[in-house]
């Protein structure tokens, strides 16, 4: 396939990048990479092992695994990967003095914060927060990051409820020791249906994309709605799908009036990425908030994956343009840092209620402020809504051209941010080893859906090559 | 008060340490100090910072703040500090070429691991690992490890359910994504009144040490046993002790009998620390184990706290002498890396049962390393098994000079974890703030205790100082 160029590719992010992937062995892993495999076994799981990369060769957007293939990588562990590996910059971060300080004294930050910890917020995450965010809570993952995010809400709510001289009353506090209301009362987040928020036995609950991540693990009580299942194309399909959508903000409302408990906060994941991929529009987001708002229910974005550049917008519900800032917006990945961003002071908690050892790691707030600088200097925004424009515009291309095979495509206007559907769960998992043995790195999700999770170095002689091999592989 | 030596105190490890703490402000936080919480409280929380430090100056046992007081640090950080400020060998670690690729190129573990995996595993923790524990998860902290924990002996509960063709049921994979039974299944963890096993949801409702740890949150309906609560000095209560510890041990039973749903597994800290530094017999433990076995509940052993050497064993379970390891060990603070060891591979569930992005951080692996590296070339274990048994024998002392103010003392053959206390919650509040603005950074638990948390780099010339102030505020 000859693709189009909508832009000329600038000058390559890594000028020592490979020219292309390259693959020498007939199984990836290849026999060293299953070495490697039982070696690790030996102290260590490997059920979920793809294959062993050899991190010190791997360059830019290239992995190198340890039988010397070399892979265009689309995938970027899981989406974590910001500004590629081996990043010179980075590199030259990491053996600051900065960073080795902030390393090997770690602190525990609620309670001794370092003399520049104003400073290292500030760069490491206030200067490129979400519109109207002022504020942070810094965590350790992106799970750990939504839980803390629903504490807030609940301890928002509880500090709140009406007392008699505004203390805690002898029952709360002797009640919750037994783990029982009112102390520990039974009080609800809402999630939607295909969302993932993580693992941890709070976020869990409002995990609701697939039973592997949920079998045998007890769940708190709490409601899920539907997230709107918008046909594609959606130019072709407005009127069904503004009637999903009211559809999903109707039952968001019958939730909200009728639950057993009270609800604190609701979560939502930008696009729905673990489940599938799933996109709505920025009117079910405005909805959405106006119905949480006439109920006062705290709105968290979970711009874990969607976060940090990846849509063209340094945050995905950027683009939403809603009239006031959501409540808390959680971030993880390619931040590096993990946490949760606030708008405002009334959030912030009674001392000691929520607090924890670390507080978070000034080192990956450190961390963070090179890659924000990274994106800043290198335009990176620009990079990824340039080439992803181009990699939706191709893929619809070649949708037309293989018919039936590339289904569904999401994420127009959304930087690299896209998904498509396969015809079903088998003939993906097949394509994306296909990729894997040609050079390409690609990552699942949802039932059928490949999800394109490119780093935002990725440019337009990554895109044709991938998109080749989609072309000859598909 | 001069103390008598009990032995020589051996070269200082940091030459270049203060040779005391001084204070030159009036109150601590000082006027700079004040300042910069003002500035930091513009982006992050400050509800519970005790004062800003110069991490850049603080070096060995001794913190800096930012005016320039100069602190002994016998709480190193919420005991997490294990070889000093500024330690050369870590600093030099921190800038090594491996360090700055684990860090700037943070894998995916799961699916993605560095070539040199199952080595970084070996040496960061398996190497230095309790008797016994052959494996190890990486979690990113002591409340996260211990939620791993939980979810591993559910899973493993779990997954040896009798099933017709041993594969779950319809009705498992349906309900689990309502969050109902059975496949979220009522299935619950024990833990002790006192304990603090972190503020996630599942590892707080384990969690039974205060209040405002708990409050406002929901739980799930788990059951906890007495911890034994026994009288000081041990050798004058022999009887009593035991009689308590059975009875007990008999509550346990009674709860593994009698409770509403199956119990995957129980948590114990070898010493309750955020509890306020309560102790059990070897003999308590081992009953314990005895009990769960014959129950087929598996044994959780949180070392977050006091493991990696601060009681004289490199962890503190190790004193115990078990018939056979506990099923799984925790781990965090000292450690730098958090987790979960287990001895057996039977812990490890089906692929992707137990997941996540990073599923820990090689860079902190690294880090534990040289801890570990550091502990063994000093000799650390012998450094605080001596200075230890000093402070124990000269604390004796001064209780016996100082009637009724120093109570309880507990920790003997236990290293530097030692802890007593004081009259009453107000005196215990006010005597940590003496000793602050007299030089030395001392922490409280439980409800009137003090609890010394050195590092393991604490000297003997560290201790006289340390007593001495003790001698003079008490």
């Amino acid at each position: 396939m000859t693709v189009t160029p909508v832009a000329k590719s600038g000058p390559a992010y890594f000028p020592n990048e490979p020219k292309g992937p390259s693959v020498k062995t007939s199984t990836i892993p290849g026999p060293k990479g299953k070495a490697t495999i039982e070696e690790i076994s030996q102290v260590h799981d490997v059920g979920a092992v793809k294959f062993p990369v050899d991190y010190e060769k791997s360059v830019g957007n290239y992995l190198v695994d340890v039988d010397g293939n070399v892979l265009l990588d689309v995938y970027s562990q899981i989406a974590t990967i910001p500004v590629g590996y081996n990043n010179p910059t980075l590199l030259e971060a990491a053996k600051s003095d900065e960073a080795a300080i902030a390393m090997m004294n770690r602190p525990a930050l609620g309670n001794y914060p370092p003399k520049n910890w104003a400073g290292m917020a500030q760069e490491g995450a206030i200067d490129f927060a979400p519109k109207g965010q002022k504020y942070v809570y810094y965590q350790m993952s992106g799970s750990d990051a939504n839980e803390v995010a629903y504490k807030l809400a609940m301890l928002y709510r509880f500090n709140n409820l009406p007392r008699a001289n505004g203390a805690y009353t002898e029952e709360e506090n002797t009640s919750c020791m037994n783990n029982s209301s009112p102390g520990s009362p039974e009080i609800a987040v809402l999630s939607f249906r295909h969302s993932f928020h993580g693992r941890l036995f709070g976020s869990l609950s409002t995990t609701r994309s697939k039973p592997v991540h949920k079998l045998g693990m007890p769940a708190f009580q709490w409601p899920q709605a539907d997230f709107p299942a918008l046909r594609y194309p959606l130019e072709k399909h407005t009127t069904e799908n503004q009637d999903e959508e009211n559809r999903c903000i109707e039952e968001v409302e019958h939730i909200l009036s009728t639950h057993h408990c009270p609800i604190a906060a609701c979560i939502i994941e930008p696009i729905q990425s673990e489940g599938g991929d799933n996109h709505a529009s920025n009117e079910f987001f405005h909805k959405l908030q106006a119905t949480l708002k006439k109920h006062n229910v705290l709105f968290i974005v979970d711009e874990v994956q969607t976060g940090m550049g990846s849509t063209g917008a340094m945050w995905a519900h950027e683009h939403w343009n809603l009239p006031t800032p959501p409540d808390m917006v959680t971030f993880s990945k390619k931040f590096q840092a993990a946490g949760v961003y606030y708008h405002d002071k009334k959030l912030r908690p009674h001392a000691y209620q929520h607090f924890n050892t670390w507080m978070g790691d000034p080192l990956r707030a450190i961390h963070a402020k090179y890659i924000a600088k990274e994106i800043r200097n290198k335009n990176l925004l620009d990079n990824v809504k340039t080439v992803g424009d181009f990699l939706y515009m191709s893929l619809e291309k070649l949708a037309e051209k293989h018919s039936g095979k590339i289904n569904n495509i999401r994420g127009k206007g959304k930087g690299t941010f896209i998904a498509w559907d396969c015809e079903s769960s088998a003939a993906r998992d097949a394509f994306v080893g296909r990729m894997k043995m040609n050079g390409i790195n690609i990552g699942g999700c949802g039932v059928a859906a490949i999800r394109l999770r490119p780093m935002l170095v990725f440019q337009q002689h990554h895109a044709e090559i991938l998109l080749n091999k989609i072309d000859e592989l598909i």
